[in-house]
């Protein structure tokens, strides 16, 4: 248990691992929640350990408790144990094995269709506002911020996580496989578990802030230079965790550049429109 | 200092007031970090005290931590303090004079342009998975990840928040406001600050968790049930907290119902075109 527990480390430590030595920013107040969120890192191998009983049931409450647009509540989650349908999730995700391997996976889901049959319920012909990109947005991204209130509740816990964005390469089959009504969309996946102790990697760095953070108006002039320190730093970083020397200015050409990168997510626009989302 | 700092309250009292006495979940494993998720309250009202020196880059290390898809880092976010600038943001949402109070009020931007430029910097004629609306997706759901990792941060140090989607009433002025170049969009403000103390209401309850929870499967055939019991639960939290006797099915219906709830928002498809997110 306690190899498990999360270390806070100080502030200065835990800035450095994530922006480097050079680049760390100026940061103000600092406590052990801070410096648990400090020190996320994603975690692809698990141990096949159950998890204390009633873990779930706190990850959602934690989940639960984040903001929900007007309080609509447009989410839902499932959790997956069978290891054929985990097998399969594993298939729909380019092989990813943490899928089978972790004791628990969470399936995250944009959810209209409660609110859809509690109109049809109270007599209501049409819920005028079902079928818009903005419904879907609020949904999507109110999952989101009750998944990372769950990967929080789950790191502080000693518990590991990844997500899985794989989920949309297929989100039909992942419909199948979870009995999903129309209105419904595996937005992620989510692995959660005890690390592996040999996938266990340094804190990744992150860009500067003053490539993300701005004041008052948008944009940065000193963005390339910027950029180089970081590519700088990836390729250091990559090296010393057995990736191979590799910039991030190369990933995002290799990720964003083709559409080979999408793995056929190029698609979800049709898709998400058959299940029930026409995104007026 | 001390009457801001959050309290950490034993499982049991947390999980009664976010889902009332006779639905807690059974939760298990419980810490500081996990009573302080449970703890969220949005807060509308703000004393005008500035924040401590470095609290912005705190939260955005924070917020810098949270997973991105493929370390992608596709959002952005501008923290606003002209007077002038807060006020335009509150007429653009429905005159929530919070913004104006608050000390610090960020935008967070779904952001595909930093990528988009790196190309260009490359001699990538096209980045071909921009047009698409999968990467809109992501950038918007990393953003969300992001922001409420920022949330945690800030209400850790005994800070308040609250989200504003109605940045979604006008994302053309928005983009104007903050000089933002094709491929950014404003996903939702959050405003940052100490609460005034006449707004502190309770947390708000929640659905059931087997309402959102499920295990396999989608769906509980007792969902009409878990409605009627959060909506009676619903019913005397608004009336304890002086907002009129009003059940979440009749929020339902008036906010989802009819097109009047969207405030505009159904046009955010074809605004988003014009933004440069073809959305295909």
């Amino acid at each position: 248990m306690d190899m498990t527990s999360p270390i806070a480390l100080p502030k200065s430590e835990a800035l450095a691992l994530r922006y480097g030595p050079v680049a760390m920013p100026d940061a103000g107040p600092w406590n052990d929640h801070i410096a648990l969120l400090l020190s996320h890192r994603s975690v692809r191998g698990y141990r096949p350990d159950a998890l204390p009983p009633g873990t779930l049931e706190t990850l959602v409450a934690a989940a639960q408790s984040a903001a929900t647009s007007s309080n609509m509540q447009t989410w839902s989650v499932i959790s997956v144990s069978d290891p054929a349908t985990k097998a399969e999730f594993a298939k729909i995700s380019n092989t990813q094995k943490h899928i089978e391997q972790c004791p628990l996976f969470l399936v995250w889901l944009a959810d209209l269709s409660r609110n859809d049959r509690l109109g049809t319920a109270e007599g209501v012909q049409q819920m005028e506002v079902m079928p818009y990109l903005e419904t879907f947005l609020v949904a999507a991204v109110d999952a989101a911020m009750a998944a990372q209130n769950a990967v929080v509740a789950a790191e502080s816990l000693g518990l590991a996580t990844v997500y899985i964005g794989a989920m949309r390469n297929d989100p039909q089959r992942v419909a199948e496989l979870l009995g999903l009504p129309p209105g419904v969309m595996g937005v992620f996946g989510l692995c959660v578990g005890y690390a592996a102790p040999e996938v266990l990697s340094e804190v990744k760095p992150r860009l500067s802030q003053p490539a993300v953070l701005f004041h008052g108006t948008y944009g940065n002039p000193e963005e390339p230079a910027l950029r180089a320190a970081y590519d700088a730093q990836m390729a250091d970083f990559s090296q010393r965790n057995g990736m191979g020397p590799d910039s991030w200015t190369k990933r995002v050409l290799s990720r964003m550049g083709r559409l080979a990168g999408m793995s056929g997510r190029e698609k979800l626009s049709g898709i998400l429109h058959a299940m029930g989302f026409p995104l007026r």
